[in-house]
């Protein structure tokens, strides 16, 4: 099925004037551009660096202080055992082959997806259909081929093997690639076998070579490393999240050219530790039951559909759609942070990754995914990753991270235990000792109880040890004991589970000016002008400030509403240049300034000035002080512009007709 | 002389107590410690973070928006053709030098300056003076060393190096080791002949090999490749600033046990571009121009001195100690700053750079260092750096990171001008071309006229050129043509000066944390308790709300007054612990929780609360609403604690006891 891509007007989106107005207002640009430039490095202007902080600060709000959650900054630098144990420096790796004629080298599953997309157009141009233009993919150029028409059960192999492109590891791409004969275009060859590229970036520690570092590529394992401390932080309560804001890195093999595949990227992730016992509840779950969510679980996928479906999450939840109660409340946060910071909630969908999908410390993961011009991209990550590393930290290191928990009801427990009487233990096996022991502790309690009665009758038992002597290794009582005994458990230790939203904020960012863009004036008329419909929290700069034009008696007014508006905190800029107030309004609008005022000749007589909406372009006028009153309840969000342009009078002077132009 | 570190209320630091403390309340903690930590680097707990998030939030609306600086956010991966170009990859080094015997790496110059201080130390012992404490040096111990006396000479001359220990080049600190027989006291041999060590951390780009890149050592270099679309973004319009706040990275040979001397750390930079003609005048001096700050100049600490002066900044600059009015307007702003934030002005001084202490950018520079137990500590720098970056980058690029501004007045340059005729030029000199070229263009008004005269006379000219053929080349009039001529420029292009404040936001942190910090109850009485007197703005959690006890009907309420604190965007904490009121409040007192609500049985009745200072332990009582009222302007800081109390009934019921205690 293909989605043409609309402005939030509707309007089919026009991907290179977007792409010319986000550059020519400086929102984000390629880092280093004058000495080339870096793939998959962009740096972040005045615009793009101001939404990024106001997203910033809302998640903060939305999550952090309105759940309590336990910010925590850790480091980048991590060293080498760290991400051994996590699984990061054998697991975290892409399929790469490389040409072997020119050297090129390139992500195998892109390869395979580019390739077989190109004989898909290619039957497509052949039978006169519509191909769909794609722009991310500087390949595409060089690949162009003949039309040439494929069988019809040929085009839907391809098509499964793209809709599973995600799935495959590096033996079956290769297998793929032999199969299809898919060959290089730039020479003609076919590339080499994938081999695993591991994406974290190394360095070395301290001025001494031992010390072989990464650059994170998550902000998680700082905030599993300190589980212990922040428990402990947080009075023994459970269930507690932390959270953490921070950069972190991964060497992509072909980074995509704009935001949404980069080598260096802002994430805000929470970990939230819950008791595995119990389904996982979560006590403010009823608050958010009502929420509506656009769900594309596992099995549709599986069977080859995308069909969404619309459900509350309660039903969900109560359905078994989503798992628990723990992850649905958060799918439903989620959703409501989108919703709040100006996502089209019609462009948005969660995901269920399939089994073969998800990351090595996955047990079950959604994904926000935002619709754009480049197709369904994932924004949020919502991942269950059990209890997968507090455990192989604890494993490695011997810390504790788990819980230590009063039961109410005490634990009984009656069972047959060992005692090794280690003085004549060790003598009595000597090098095998820690074998043997190890092999008891671990002997089932049907072997203690069989052992026990020989013991009782022949003073020895035996259990069957393979590695040790003929496999059979015999005690007698004066190296182990054997009893029957009552124990009585107050407390109960277990690891959390963890409960994980990973948000990648450049890709929201660029999903969220997509959702917001449209054209002004493409209903006929004069040229197009873009627009930037940013709710007026989010919005990089509140207000822009235009003398109506360059006469110096302005100035003083000019100056004194900008430092009014610092005062309240609302980011402002003046626009004085000799271009009209038209020129300068549009320039506003594509830097997605909500509010303009006018300081115009009747300022000077009265004090009053005008307030301009972005969106309607429609005007109020009052004095001063009210306008800043209702720009502060604007911004603030507690009123919007239908309340406040009820409470002060229209303006439909001259500017009127020269902004809205 | 001897400084001893005393506390917000002058009591002596006990730097051990202080050291628990925050280890306790999770302010800040080694990174991977359950790894065995590594050195230099450190994860922020909960308060930690949240005065830091506080900290650049404060920043940024001083800064960013009170200036409408341009805020960018440019990658920590840098290539290494950026920082090879800027100077780094040549001059980002620290001398190094290691034990032969035990392979033990140190930095030369604490090595110089621990040995020095420890014969100095051992000489007081001998003379039965005091010995100053210092707790920042992990090796003093094991140098610690027999009381023998030196003879007055020497302990001068060990002051005065000690004195301008940050001054010495490898070759000067290499010859000291050998002059003063310098031994490891660890192993009693002298160490290496020290060699620089490149502070920056190496990685590769990319999955080819071939694009070795850095963490960046500072967030500087990405606002200077920036500038020309910067200069754009802001309409042509200068001056103007850049700013960027984000982590940078120096791979410390010896770090120092806590948050001083680290591997990863925050900062928050300012880059104002200034035209260098015309003073460096800044429009907005005047504002600041009566802001007294405390100075120790250059000629000052040359004499050996360390005499500071208290004077104002338009005196300063006025006289001439501080070089020009935005280097001071920017010096009186990091006061009123570090003042804004709570940093205690007595332990607070700006020093000078001695000549070559600087940066190999910077040309002139002043350090806002802060007064801690490890003695005084550079917490923002203010360099001017000249045009060196933007040139260095401009030539190297060929990009025209200048500023084009229309002259108001034309200027008319009359002058000689040499036009070469390629067609004859390039054949006559062959591979000479280039060197010839480059000769003839270097050449000065003098040589040209002289030229001149020659082929008029002659039809040919002769010019020095030492590495062509006999040193003189001869051109005829068919391969050069020199003319008088007039020319009017209507453009003056410069390179913009840059005046850089640099902030360490960890480094402002720590001393923020021990300007702030005392004990309470060390007047006598019952056990010491430690407090840290944020200003409300700073605290990271603003409000604790206890209940009296644990009894459920207190629930609904406290759930209530955090729900209403968290609309307000007012971070709480609730401790409904089984601990004493008293034991809660100072656990918070720790935290520097400015503010506690307590709701006991009176609120049952009225739905009056209590509100407790967290300095004066003092009390109010008032209805909920307006408590929060109060609360809203404490934390906004437009009222104080003496306006608040002034306008509520004072509380002196029960709690009050427990809770002074």
């Amino acid at each position: 099925m293909t989605t043409i891509i609309t402005t939030l007007k509707g309007q089919p989106l026009d991907k290179v004037v977007l792409d010319s107005m986000l550059r020519r207002r400086m929102f984000y640009t390629p880092s280093f551009e004058i000495y080339g430039g870096v793939g998959g490095l962009y740096d972040y202007g005045p615009p793009g660096c101001s939404l990024q902080a106001n997203i910033v600060d809302l998640w903060r709000k939305h999550f952090v202080l309105e759940e309590n959650m336990l910010e925590v900054d850790c480091t980048v630098l991590t060293p080498h055992e760290v991400l051994k144990t996590s699984g990061h420096v054998d697991k975290f790796a892409d399929w790469m082959c490389k040409d072997p004629v020119n050297g090129e080298i390139m992500r195998a599953d892109h390869f395979v997806e580019l390739m077989l997309e190109t004989r898909l157009d290619a039957d497509k141009v052949a039978r006169g259909l519509k191909v769909e233009k794609k722009d991310d993919k500087k390949k595409r150029k060089e690949t162009k081929m003949p039309p040439i028409m494929l069988e019809e059960s040929v085009v839907k192999e391809y098509q499964e093997v793209l809709a599973r492109i995600d799935n495959y590891d590096g033996c079956e791409l290769g297998k793929m690639i032999k199969k299809y004969d898919l060959k290089n275009p730039a020479t003609g060859v076919m590339p080499s076998e994938p081999v695993p590229f591991n994406l974290m970036f190394q360095t070395k520690i301290g001025p001494s070579t031992n010390l072989p570092g990464y650059l994170r590529p998550e902000t998680a394992q700082g905030q599993f490393l300190n589980f212990a401390k922040l428990l402990d932080y947080n009075q023994g309560n459970m269930p507690f999240a932390s959270a953490s804001i921070g950069k972190s890195y991964r060497n992509e093999i072909s980074p995509r050219a704009g935001l949404l595949r980069v080598r260096e990227f802002l994430m805000a992730e929470i970990e939230h530790f819950v008791d595995p016992q119990g389904g996982k509840k979560h006590d403010r779950f009823q608050e958010v039951a009502h929420v509506e969510l656009v769900l594309l679980d596992r099995d549709t996928q599986l069977s080859g559909q995308t069909t969404t479906r619309k459900v509350a999450i309660g039903q969900a939840v109560q359905e078994g759609l989503v798992d628990n109660e723990t992850l649905g409340y958060f799918l439903a946060r989620i959703h409501l942070f989108l919703e709040k910071i100006g996502i089209d909630l019609t462009k948005m969908r969660f995901r269920q990754h399939m089994a073969n999908e998800m990351a090595h410390y996955a047990c079950d993961c959604w994904d926000a995914e935002m619709l754009t011009s480049t197709g369904w991209v994932e924004c949020v990550g919502c991942a269950d990753r059990s209890a997968y590393d507090l455990s192989v930290h604890a494993k490695k290191t011997g810390a504790p991270l788990l819980v230590r928990e009063r039961r109410e009801e005490p634990l009984v427990i009656e069972e047959w235990e060992i005692d090794l009487i280690r003085k004549n233990f060790g003598p009595l096996f000597k090098k095998d000792a820690k074998a043997v022991e190890a092999a008891l502790m671990a002997s089932s309690q049907e072997e203690r109880a069989r052992m026990a009665k020989q013991m009782q009758e022949t003073s020895k038992a035996t259990l069957e040890v393979p590695d040790i002597g003929n496999g059979t290794v015999e005690f007698n009582d004066e190296c182990i004991k054997i009893e029957f005994r009552k124990r009585v458990e107050n407390t109960r230790e277990y690891t959390p589970n963890v409960i994980e939203p990973s948000f990648g904020i450049g890709r929201i960012l660029y999903s969220l000016i997509e959702h917001n863009f449209w054209m002004r004036g493409s209903d006929g008329g004069d040229e197009t002008r873009g627009v930037l419909s940013f709710p007026p929290t989010i919005a990089p700069i509140k207000v822009l400030i235009v003398p109506l034009s360059s006469n110096s008696q302005f100035t003083p007014h000019i100056k004194k509403l900008s430092q009014q508006l610092r005062n309240l905190g609302i980011s402002n800029r003046i626009d004085d240049s000799s271009a009209s107030i038209g020129k300068r309004y549009s320039r506003n609008d594509e830097l997605g300034t909500p509010l303009g005022i006018t300081v115009d000749f009747q300022t000077l007589q009265d004090g009053t000035v005008t307030l301009r909406d972005r969106d309607t372009t429609d005007q109020l006028r009052a004095e001063a002080s009210k306008i800043l009153d209702a720009i502060k309840a604007l911004v603030d969000g507690s009123k919007n512009w239908d309340m406040v342009a009820s409470e002060l009078p229209k303006f439909e002077g001259q500017e009127v007709e020269i902004a809205i132009r």
